[in-house]
């Protein structure tokens, strides 16, 4: 394989890791209800999260900060509305 | 900073982001529930760690193999536990 399309799978995952807090914001969202989502899982997340951005910052990767700015965003929201829907 | 100390970075970032899924896992493992949890983020997250492993591979790095096995593994028993206890 060429470092080309070693590079696609790497961003056709990272576009899956972060869209796929969407069905859970909209669920929550939905049933007014996130009783069954655990909080500790997201804060850890989001702070891991945070870190993978403060290195992605550092090393100027364009697709490590942007992936991971919108997956701290929609866990920063489950986060929000796990508080408000306990 | 130096290249290593933001390695440190990325590490710990990997760890947070691999660990985060156990409190997931044991919430529903005690409360046999997993009404709230959605299963179509768990299954497209999954997809995507699969993608990152195979990435991980392809480069030939041991940390985003590693870290990209343990998330793996902690998602399929989160989304056999949510079959289970739907």
């Amino acid at each position: 394989m060429t470092p080309w399309q070693i590079e696609i799978i790497g961003l056709v995952a990272a576009v899956l890791t972060t869209f796929a807090f969407v069905p859970q914001v909209l669920k929550i969202w939905r049933n007014k209800n996130a009783a069954g989502v655990s909080l500790t899982m997201y804060l850890v997340l989001f702070t891991g999260i945070l870190l993978w951005l403060a290195y992605g910052i550092l090393l100027d990767r364009l697709a490590i900060i942007l992936a991971n700015s919108v997956t701290a965003c929609l866990q920063l929201i489950i986060i929000v509305l796990k508080l408000k829907h306990r």
